[in-house]
């Protein structure tokens, strides 16, 4: 289903088809054109064209989409139908903030357990308990676990990243202001979220709209 | 100094230069070559200086980059020279884990207060106060207010954003998992966080990786 060649600018429009499916899910649309979507979601038809394209197309002329059959087929391309299971290594705001997060769960993101260094954070009776880093190997040992969630101090994060590695992770989820993929073996997947490159490009964005008047 | 011609993914990129050339800074480095530069971050020393082309290049045939001239350059670009006050509606997990990340500071941002709705939320005398949503009309007439940070459930999104345009908020940093961008006026620059969908994003990349083998 997956090809490699799907450009990374298609990729991250993926899930925002997939919730734009999911919403006209929810409100009993059973079908749409590319034109109907593509006035939903702001973006031209022949994009969505395009884009589906690279995975079989999935319309049919005249009919348009079948909504339900192309949330799921964009469920298969993004492997949501194969639960994941994350332990996020930080127990501070940003691992608490992504363990309360309750769509994360609804696609089927199970959040295991966090590790981390503090002794005052541990708490393994926790409803996701909080374990002392060190039992980690342990852990992993134990469970199965798809995902690894860098939530640490940027210092400690490659460190985290090799311990991950070692525990036979294969995709980490960084949230560390570090470059990860130069450190990593090829088989291991980084998706990075960097919120101070996030608020600077806002920066330019504010800086760039005032310049327009 | 900006120019709205430069493509997005420019834009995106600008963060990662400036902390690089922070880091070479920090190290001692006062000049490096569009080589050298493209060894440490990984990208060709082509894209670099086509990237930086676009704001008039930068580098002196043979000597290469001044590090703190291209590092202060990339801030101007990036309006980090002016001092942006941020004000974030919601004070759960999310907004109090942004409260906390000590590069914001040190980058201009500088967040003053929490707006929440949740009567046991509020509390005007912690270091950041946290105020009752009502409140803000008259926070905003007194205090010149950059940038406003949805970090509200999704369902309150679009009426929080409302609210921030009102008050003459021109940027909205947007952790919900909506689209609001069609719903804003064009003056007003939106860069949102879409946690679920990164998270998507890199279940697409464990599966492709999984098929790769």
């Amino acid at each position: 289903m997956a090809n490699e060649f799907v450009s990374k600018a298609v990729i991250k429009r993926l899930p925002r088809y997939y919730r734009y499916l999911g919403e006209l899910m929810n409100e009993g649309v059973e079908k749409i054109s590319s034109a109907g979507l593509s006035e939903k979601m702001h973006v031209t038809a022949s994009q969505i064209r395009q884009d589906l394209n690279n995975f079989g197309g999935f319309g049919q002329q005249r009919y348009g989409y079948n909504v339900k059959n192309l949330h799921n087929e964009i469920g298969l391309i993004l492997g949501l139908d194969q639960p994941k299971n994350i332990i996020i290594a930080g127990a501070g705001n940003i691992g608490k903030a992504l363990s309360k997060a309750s769509d994360f769960s609804q696609h089927g993101f199970n959040i295991l357990a966090f590790f981390d260094t503090d002794p005052a954070k541990i708490d393994p009776e926790k409803t996701i308990p909080v374990y002392d880093m060190s039992s980690i190997r342990d852990f992993t040992s134990k469970n199965k676990v798809d995902i690894g969630v860098i939530a640490v101090p940027g210092k400690y994060a490659f460190k985290t990243a090799h311990t991950f590695i070692e525990c036979g992770i294969k995709a980490i989820w960084n949230f560390a202001l570090v470059d990860l993929d130069p450190a990593v073996p090829k088989d291991v997947v980084i998706e990075s979220v960097h919120l101070s490159e996030s608020l600077m490009t806002l920066s330019y964005n504010i800086k760039a709209s005032e310049e327009k008047k």
